[in-house]
């Protein structure tokens, strides 16, 4: 990928087409085609990052005071774009007991009002791991149609996943209409500098709308998409080296965290976070007591705490986030870390 | 600049700061103190371009509801932008007559409401080419200091500027609580395509609010700070050849049109467009006749209607943007082509 940057020949760093370069949106159209997905260049937005492909759709498919509705925990950032957009986030809550399976429908049409207009899912999930199944998405399509809802489906872990198969949300019959993908190659290639991503809809009008915020923002950034372009090209195994690492890197990390007395970890299907429920009174305090007064052999661990992924006010409190982004020998550490910590935390319940 | 990406040692493209990376704020800096304007590195937000920095703009000193006042004709996007920030645009109207001067601070005051928050300048002038002196930015800073509204001042074009200094609003003194400056990369070093900018302020509050939209999308883009970070030592004289050649062109073009009978193009001071009025009855009829009905030795002439920088209903129809961003001898067919076909266009007035 920096070798398709370094030989490029560039004597004017220009603009590309608002929807991005169209040599890397056919490239990108080849690139979902292998993984079962049928879509154009003419379906595409190149975006800068995923965050941006978020943005639009929000933007795109939303007005200020409409309704979304998010299983809890979710990745916060998309509270901060539907600030921007004006949007109201119903959030309604998954269960580290089912191991963060999609909430009932039940619970999903208790909040649709007049307002609702779309479902947010992140498959697999950030920050839970979760790998929603074939029965699930079958659940979200039928009461997307039911209620004419966009379904916003943020599918940036796809090459995580480990065992299941990924289904994409861009995989449901009948639904042409109402989903939006929302993706980025931040994670598939470890570029999350480069600020490249996509978003993607069969909606024609959807598109359209996206395209009026594309074209005032002029174009995607210029060299991240000659990298991109390359990265297609990679080996057909090019994934198989790191979801062999990140599963043994899981098995490693839930192993060690269920067997400490207390503590619970369902077993993620992608993605490469785990949510782990631990004896203790109050993550943030737990985590910042981490760094600040603890140490293991001259070594501390930081986690995330769940409270920031949840929106309901209270819930998360004994739950933590932890990203298995480092080696196996960093993660035992880690764990040997997290295990002593437990003991001797002053707040543990 | 594309050498220091060439060079660049990346085994990770991995996020920067959601400010941009320290090492290129201290080198935009530097930058900023040569032309006069004392900025820390604390004080900038790298941007996506000098669109994201006009999106974190206005969402982080205006809610929705709220109104700006921008003398027209202006940068159109900015009508997108402020659409995302819920806010609204107050024009007031510039005339070819005055070579585009500020309006008069009467015409300010007299659409000055409770929810006016701000002023946008773009200086120089997109789509006029205007260069806004020091008596017009005085008058700016006593009615923001008098209203209590923010400066929101684009300055994408300062390095061309021909003959008059450029005044940046952030040596505008008493103003340090009230300037907004939204700068890029794009024309100084010809990079549109890296989508580099800058939101820069003094004013800590607005600094914090910006930064929560910065922190939600994550990161400027990190091959583009890599090349900027570069660009900044570039040799003292690099912007002479650019802004002579400019000065040439925008000459040439100028002298041209005004020799046309019935046309009077007023003299730009900065950017590298010009306005010009024509002896016609629809700018955007005769930009499309340009393309699709003329000819003048197997060529024709793009221009941009006037009409996309007004805001206001009917204004512009006489008039056309030129950008001279083509060489001399182009320039010079090009005005072969625009006199040739305003003697034989059928709603010539």
């Amino acid at each position: 990928m920096m070798d398709a940057v370094r030989n490029a020949d560039i004597r004017v760093l220009e603009y590309s087409h608002s929807a991005g370069n169209e040599r890397y949106r056919k490239k990108l159209s080849e690139y979902y085609l292998r993984l079962g997905i049928t879509v154009s260049p003419s379906e595409i937005i190149v975006t800068t990052g995923g965050s941006e492909a978020i943005v639009f759709a929000f933007m795109a498919c939303l007005n200020p005071g409409d309704e979304i509705i998010i299983p809890e925990p979710f990745y916060a950032n998309y509270l901060g774009f539907a600030v921007m957009a004006g949007v109201k986030v119903v959030p309604i809550p998954s269960s580290i007991d089912t191991g963060f399976a999609l909430p009932p429908m039940e619970d999903f049409e208790k909040v649709i009002t007049d307002r609702t207009k779309g479902i947010v899912i992140c498959n697999p999930n950030n920050p839970t791991g979760y790998l929603y199944g074939a029965d699930e998405l079958g659940a979200l399509r039928d009461i997307c149609l039911k209620h004419d809802l966009y379904l916003f489906s943020d599918e940036a872990y796809r090459e995580f996943c480990y065992g299941g198969e990924h289904l994409s949300a861009m995989r449901l019959e009948g639904m042409e209409q109402h989903v939006v993908l929302m993706d980025t190659i931040s994670k598939r290639y470890s570029a999350c500098g480069a600020r490249l991503g996509a978003f993607v809809t069969r909606n024609r009008a959807l598109y359209d709308a996206a395209m009026k915020f594309a074209q005032a923002r002029l174009s995607p950034p210029g060299l991240a998409q000659i990298m991109a372009e390359a990265a297609v090209d990679l080996p057909g195994d090019f994934f198989d080296g790191p979801r062999a690492e990140y599963m043994a890197r899981r098995d490693l990390l839930v192993s060690r965290l269920n067997a400490m007395p207390g503590v619970f970890c369902p077993n993620p299907g992608g993605a490469f976070y785990a949510m782990a429920r631990l004896p203790i009174d109050d993550s943030d305090v737990f985590c910042q007591w981490l760094l600040e007064s603890f140490n293991h052999e001259g070594e501390t661990v930081m986690l995330a705490p769940a409270t920031g992924f949840y929106a309901t006010p209270g819930l998360g409190k004994n739950e933590v986030r932890l990203a298995y982004v480092l080696n196996l020998p960093s993660i035992s550490r880690a764990m040997d870390c997290l295990e002593a910590a437990l003991k001797v935390y002053p707040g543990r319940q």
